[in-house]
């Protein structure tokens, strides 16, 4: 299966702007422009991109076509697809789609989860139990992460206890969850949380770590990669030109730009598998889906060094 | 004296605006603004600040207040009054002036310099050695700090040889200077480059070894910094509201913003001695002596985290 290519890389950058970015502007890209976009960023070496959410069309009318877009996307070779599901109805959906993984974010802080979902942490552990019985019933192959939102702080209860935040990785991944990663949902994270975070879960939880999902609210958002880099953590979520962020989190703003950690990454030596050149590239069709919308990120408006060559 | 007070903090935040980020603008901003800016940078807790050029005023006319600038700087009691002196003519006048830390910008790379001061790097090592040999004459309590520029690479040469970076380094510590720092000057620096190089810089001359002077023009500012950390660099230049850079290095741009380094470093738990609240508020005066320049920052735009207290 495409998705179990082996990997010549060394870190796997997971591209969320397709579902983050989009689910987070108002304005509706059209389903033509999204395909046009995810063919850019496969052909720019991206191998996981996260395309889509399983939620209502009422709730989120940028996720309608939802299925469509998998249906597209699963036709290269050597991607994993991927989809946000909030629960057991989605997750169904997604799974019919042919997605390869799903992706359903469980927040840390109590306040977040209530006011996001109106269920408690505990309730999000038996929705993941759920959704990966549904899983092995009915695509065994499909993987699933438990994406840890608000880790490292949370805008309505603020100090999140690291406790809780293992613990519940812990539970997810006890749950049936493949990986539990750990989402900065709101730009509250700093490196040496980032590190301690990191360990801890890399100890309670082993391989089952997943991927560092860090915001850029407070320009923290490539120094929290280096450090969760430092500490081990191999999968990176991004979102080309910055788009998106956590439309429910009030304040919070700002995914890490693919671009920036693409360059930052290869110039280190640290192989991603991704032409700098065509990243900056997928920007174009981005642009057009959606016209008026800010990108952000420094390494397109400065370009590369002159004679950059990634160390190898 | 006020420069050799003992020091409770982790790391010196060395604020670069008034002279980095001055020189940089095209507007010339007041004397009685600048000192009032000057004051309110002060009143947040730095206690080193770059706040002049000593050049000729036909050629930076921004500081033809330079000497009237230190002559209030070096009033405020436990701050060092830094200057930036391109040559032993600048360095005597502002020796005169009575500034406590001279530094002196020496390029790794020989395109640069020549460009830059139409000096080789090794002219501009006796240059240094010129420097230290009149402060030892008339102001021996005088500190010389070398900033070995293009450190990381040159938008006119592309690599500059880190063996050269180093050997500059120690020449200009063997020439009298007590420190030698290395910049980035073009914002072409990584993580794994700067641990490598400030590695290599403690291993060649030990405490000699200066501050980290990084830009944020590809957005890795923050990440650089953080990697200098952890080799055990302990001071950092940074620029109000990001305010500068190299005006003699085309397509340079963006000087690591204070604000946000303090966020970073504090949030960490590691002492900057600078108050947050107040290093924002010092945006204000920064703000009224330069109308319509843009000042950059995420932190001031996002504002803390909800019951943010650093660690300690």
């Amino acid at each position: 299966m495409a998705h179990d290519a082996p990997n010549p890389t060394d870190v796997l950058i997971s591209e969320v702007g397709p579902r983050d970015g989009l689910q987070s502007v108002k304005a509706t890209m059209p389903t033509a422009d999204k395909l046009r976009w995810i063919d850019a960023l496969v052909a720019a070496g991206l191998r996981e991109i996260e395309v889509a959410s399983f939620v209502p069309a009422r709730l989120l009318p940028q996720m309608a076509d939802a299925a469509e877009v998998v249906a597209h996307a699963v036709r290269h070779a050597g991607v994993t697809v991927m989809a946000l599901v909030p629960n057991l109805r989605g997750a169904e959906a997604a799974l019919r789609a042919g997605v390869h993984k799903l992706t359903m974010p469980v927040s840390a802080s109590r306040a977040h989860s209530l006011a996001n979902v109106r269920k408690t942490p505990e309730d999000m552990v038996e929705e993941v139990r759920a959704i990966a019985q549904l899983r092995d019933a009915i695509a065994p192959g499909v993987k699933l992460e438990a994406g840890i939102s608000t880790a490292f702080g949370c805008t309505l209860q603020g100090l999140v206890p690291e406790d809780d935040v293992i613990r519940l990785a812990a539970m997810c991944v006890a749950a049936g969850a493949d990986e539990s990663g750990l989402s900065d949902t709101v730009g509250y994270a700093n490196p040496a949380q980032v590190r301690r975070l990191f360990r801890r879960l890399r100890s309670e939880i082993g391989s089952h770590a997943g991927a560092a999902h860090m915001h850029n609210t407070r320009g923290l958002g490539l120094a929290n990669c280096l450090a969760a880099w430092d500490e081990g953590v191999r999968t990176f979520d991004s979102s080309l030109g910055g788009l998106g962020g956590c439309p429910y989190a009030p304040g919070a703003s700002g995914n890490v730009v693919t671009e920036d950690l693409v360059f930052m990454f290869e110039a280190m030596g640290v192989r991603t598998g991704i032409s700098l050149e065509n990243i900056i590239a997928a920007r174009t069709p981005l642009a057009a889906g959606l016209p008026g919308e800010p990108l952000y990120g420094m390494t397109p408006d400065a370009g590369l060094p002159k004679g950059f060559t990634p160390p190898r």
